[in-house]
């Protein structure tokens, strides 16, 4: 008789986005003439830039053709791909080899993934508020989950400490939901700590093109000793509008190895083994962005949703409530006035100014109080809402 | 401290491809004015299909666009295309739901991902000769691994036994690398045998497209009772060239539990934990396939590498050498000539007639003096190998 994982059992339900969508959906219905501004959602809104679209289109014509048809593609990236993402971490300063570099079909597929090189009995380490699926995902694989609460007192970076000892650390920097970033010294102190004890951090890099601020690390091989005890998971989703396109990228350094096995060495054979490989079309869009008009035009794009923050860290700042992120991160994470809980200043926002955010007691216990704003929306919207917010709470 | 998952040291290295390319390379630095035609892949070489084409470049475009641009699609596949897919099996009979339909990234994803449903201390048992991935993506997991030998004797499609006796189950039918299709009375003893234990059985349909006999199951769910024991696993690649476009679907019954578990109800939260959903643009690719267009131009497609195996199936009989699939598979899968060993044979064929195909023994022990070829090569290489063999052989 096959027995199932019966961790899928102990999972808990997340109705975070399911309560959001309807509560907003009844509000709609009692009030059919009503605008809701949306900054709930951590999607992105503007479409590809043309030169990912041009190569795209160019990857569509060859698999018309039999001369330029692709079959299979290397289970761990096009070496055109690969080449392409380990020169844009050495025009950062970063060296890294061909072979460290993988491409996968974005951060949130390989973040599922890449725990199938860990050993069942490792604990896992998750600093909260956190994106909810690096707990789900060790749940189904019965591993111990350590929380770890950040707070306004640390400014939502808090440092490693004995009770932060684990196997596997999750590190997201700049953070959803936060949106506060560690710097440099920051960082050195979770890399020392986890070569100390010699701890994986799984480095969750899905915000980096968002960093303005060059003191910041974008990567965490710009921390030394990182690459022997550290995988970067990257994505284009929020980089460069691949959240429906599907593109990402992740760094085992050679480094990495763990009673006598290498993570790089593991990962080849991983992949080779569970998969054919990622879309030809999509690695090619992919490399579009690291050519020199690819950065730019990301940049461009990118601006826009800075321009959205800047609007409401000025509401904020405006109105005088204590916030983190929206500088270095398209997320804004704010203590919500007067004491409110969550849920309520979500029902307050909506039944008062039609704007949606995200509470941020969703991310986890210590969130409650707090919530969420992203700035993915319109230009417009955000504006309105910005505007909103200060007529409402000034 | 870190452990790694350990079971990766007891995965046997596989060079069996890696051995045929160094082979043909070193032959060919030898014999630089030979022409080696090649039988051994299972990849495929025509085009994508004009109708597919057209839906992937209209797909891109939709991405340029601030009105139609997709973001995060559903993680369990978006709604045209698992409703397509279900109509395409209501179209032979077979009644879904459209909840009980999944899109992936193509079937060896999905076969590498799906194990995470089951527990770790369940066996699995292997049908060899096989497909060496399902071995391997076990061996990661730790389980213990039944090899039940087909042969000659029964067709290379053997009967359930009491040896045969596992939690998980694999059959591939259409088979890789044999060719051999079970038959409805075959397959229904197999249904009934995991019913009776309480095993699933991970049917891979890869090859479907190609059954031509409307008197053999082309599905799993074809068969009384399936519903209850079985998951299928299907790809785009050989049905119509997606080997690097990559685009497959899973249909896992509602009635498949075990232990009070759906194995639906994980599957979708697996998918929501662990992935984002496929691409856009490669989905409106996928959903092409099945309008009748798409499935009239795959048909065309799939009829030249028909005409491949005809083409060796002739020339095999001409020389009175015993074989199974072609027919209704694009692997044929014969004994090799005068009691020859799979590499003799390899290195005969190669050095005599420059003919590569695939070592049998590569896909178990019991694959050992038998050879595969494949039938997704051009259709002038493969007349002139067939004509090559038949000089040689007869």
């Amino acid at each position: 008789m096959t027995t199932p994982n019966m961790n899928y059992a102990n999972l808990k339900d997340s109705y975070l986005f399911f309560n959001i969508g309807q509560k907003v959906r009844r509000y709609l219905e009692q009030n059919p003439d009503k605008r809701v501004l949306r900054l709930g959602i951590g999607d992105i809104t503007r479409p590809l830039c043309d030169v990912v679209i041009k190569a795209l289109h160019e990857a569509v014509d060859d698999q018309a053709s039999f001369d330029r048809f692709h079959g299979y593609m290397p289970e761990v990236g096009a070496p055109f791909l690969r080449e392409a993402i380990r020169n844009h971490y050495a025009d950062r300063g970063i060296e890294l080899k061909v072979d460290e570099v993988f491409v996968s079909s974005g951060a949130s597929d390989e973040l599922g993934d890449i725990l199938d090189l860990f050993d069942r009995s490792n604990s896992a380490l998750v600093i909260e508020p956190a994106y909810p699926a690096y707990v789900d995902a060790n749940v189904i694989a019965g591993r111990e989950i350590i929380h770890l609460a950040s707070s306004k007192e640390n400014g939502f970076l808090p440092h490693p400490t004995d009770d932060a000892k684990a196997d596997i650390i999750y590190i997201c920097s700049p953070n959803n939901p936060t949106g506060a970033v560690f710097s440099r010294s920051q960082l050195k102190e979770w890399v020392d700590f986890a070569n100390k004890h010699g701890s994986v951090i799984l480095f969750d890099a899905a915000y980096e093109a968002f960093i303005e601020d060059d003191s910041l690390p974008r990567s965490v091989f710009e921390i030394e000793g990182a690459k022997t005890c550290a995988i970067e998971i990257c994505s284009l989703s929020k980089t460069a509008g691949f959240t429906g396109t599907r593109l990402g990228y992740t760094v085992i350094p050679k480094a990495l190895v763990r009673n006598g096995m290498s993570f790089n060495d593991m990962w080849v054979r991983n992949r080779t083994t569970k998969t054919n490989g990622v879309s030809y079309i999509l690695q090619k869009g992919g490399a579009a962005v690291f050519t020199p008009e690819g950065q730019q035009q990301i940049k461009e794009n990118i601006s826009v949703y800075k321009n959205n923050a800047k609007l409401i860290m000025n509401a904020l700042d405006e109105i005088g409530l204590w916030f983190c992120g929206g500088k270095n991160s398209p997320y804004i994470w704010l203590e919500c006035p007067k004491g409110m809980g969550s849920w309520e200043f979500f029902d307050y926002l909506l039944n008062e100014i039609q704007v949606v955010g995200t509470p941020g007691q969703g991310f986890g216990e210590c969130g409650e109080g707090y919530f969420r704003f992203s700035t993915f929306g319109s230009p417009e919207d955000t504006k309105e809402a910005a505007r909103r917010l200060c007529e409402l709470l000034r």
